[in-house]
């Protein structure tokens, strides 16, 4: 492209919002995805997405079969300009090269990066040129060409080059939960007792080794079956791991005993709220970090049980949180064993 | 009712569950409202009904008139045994008189005490005898008949000789907001900032007072309107008044200005979560107190703002919370003057 004549866009991406007019990329139903950059975006080449799980999900339960999934996901780009489901919201992230640069972006890439985008689908502009060909449509990786397009306010890392492209993009997927709950555990001081529901999935097995490292004394998880509290137990990543139905509070309560200072809720199914109150002590943090998490369930649900608890949206950026994420994997070979472990599920 | 053979319950109070089984009764399809209390439980005798704001505008939208309005209302109570709306999720709060003690009550009520309960309604046993007669579905305010329950861990207050009961029970209804507002500005430290999203309402003008009595020195309020602001500005709760639709982040950012260090948002309409966290700078805090928030909207809204923001979720419940809005209201003529202004409108 000739940097000369770029075009001068917003920050926030407004110059991209097609329909309807004047609200922000992620509101928006459908955006324009022309992979000629304004002077502040970056153009990537796209080789995979990672759809997040409460839509990849919520995928599958609608459409059944791999073929019918990938139809849908097609369907909903070429509509929307963006990979945005339109029952859960939610998007995911995805992995690439640096095509194009214009001349004022603030995101220090270069051309040929191989780079994991960090803000969500459901604001990044995105064309898919393959039909999507080579996915079966049975995983939320996606093997995809195409393109997409980064803000000058969006964020991007670089891949590693010590870690496979699907694990690096596993674990900056979810890299928000182990940076917040490294420091909500901080914040509740040294010898913090901590549980993370959900503790032998992605987020989940990072957010247990974050609470360790943050200083937590007791570190609890809670999975849904035996085999993977087996798994969890091998990777040495909790103090204690309790098998229990993370939607069902009674059972939750039961499965803790003495409440915790900070529950992490790590499960991407709705109805966990309560199960994580009750598990939590007075004057103690709930971080939520599922998509499937109710607002007014959490919110009523404290007061319908008297709990005096703090309650945190898991918002999915913090500052240097994808170096966190990596360097945990890299250090804790639990936390590696549980990500090979769904990788080649 | 005699006190010897009073069935033993569980202080959630699960026996109060007939389907499904086996959850809280905030989640639960329908309760038991039958008023005979269970050793721990209080009966009341119902007067009056305060439906929750985003309840009450969603029932008004669907049924239009205020006699459909009323049908609705009583249908959902007779289904369910309880006041939950089944679109928003949210319930209100009641008032009435103390009629049965359980001899195991740790309330420390007593019979003829009137009462506002604090826990929501979408997990009070309720059952109303006088058909609404007296109610003309116009007000969120609902006189009635009838008998709620409360259980062992149940909150409730006993009503102020000072103050008239409707304003007593508008304060108490939204007095999670200024507690916890009160909270995050003093943990923000002297000096801090705080804009209020919907201002001029019941939970935004008693948390601009909370925010200014904790030591915030310059106290924002967003309304919709002109005449909302002139309100707001006789009563003297903000610094700055700025009229602004709270539902258009960019319109939002741009009557803010400098971004502020807490945010507290107390509009009752969806669509709010991106301006609140536009508005709120990096390091800073968004309680969320409108049952209308969306959680994807916010987790997903500041990761693809790349905004560091800590956001809560508004818990109703605060240790002393009830006690403390009540002496706001009574300390602060503008808070008074906003809430008699509605109480007549």
């Amino acid at each position: 492209m000739n940097a000369q004549v770029a075009r001068v866009g917003s920050p926030f991406g407004l110059h991209r919002v097609v329909e309807p007019a004047g609200v922000l990329p992620q509101q928006a139903h459908r955006l324009d995805p022309d992979p000629e950059p304004y002077a502040d975006e970056v153009v990537i080449d796209v080789d995979r997405l990672n759809l997040d799980a409460a839509s990849y999900r919520q995928l599958r339960e609608q459409h059944g079969t791999g073929d019918a999934v990938r139809a849908a996901v097609l369907g909903i780009v070429a509509e929307r300009g963006k990979m945005q489901n339109p029952v859960t919201g939610s998007g995911g992230m995805l992995l690439g090269t640096v095509a194009a640069v214009g001349p004022d972006s603030p995101l220090a890439l270069e051309v040929g990066d191989r780079v994991a985008t960090l803000v969500s689908l459901t604001l990044t502009p995105l064309r898919i040129t393959d039909g999507l060909a080579d996915w079966d449509g049975l995983s939320e990786q996606v093997p995809c060409r195409g393109t997409a397009v980064l803000f000058g306010r969006s964020i991007a890392a670089v891949l590693p080059n010590d870690l496979p492209d699907g694990i690096a993009l596993s674990v900056m997927d979810v890299c928000g939960a182990p940076a917040l709950t490294d420091r909500v555990v901080r914040e509740a001081g040294v010898g913090a007792s901590v549980l993370v529901l959900g503790g032998g999935g992605k987020s989940g097995s990072l957010s247990l080794a974050a609470a360790r490292r943050a200083g937590a004394t007791r570190v609890v998880a809670l999975v849904p079956t035996d085999a993977e509290a087996d798994a969890v137990r091998s990777a040495g990543l909790a103090d204690e791991v309790v098998v229990a139905d993370a939607r069902d509070p009674l059972a939750v309560h039961a499965a803790i005993g003495t409440p915790v200072d900070v529950t992490v809720v790590c499960v991407d199914v709705p109805g966990c709220e309560h199960g994580a109150i009750m598990a939590t002590a007075d004057g103690g943090t709930v971080v939520f970090f599922s998509m499937a998490t109710s607002f007014p369930a959490a919110a009523l649900g404290a007061e319908g049980l008297a709990a005096d608890v703090r309650m945190l949206v898991g918002n999915g950026y913090v500052p240097g949180h994808a170096a966190f994420a990596l360097d945990l994997l890299r250090a804790e070979p639990g936390v590696r064993a549980l990500f090979a472990a769904r990788e080649t599920q």
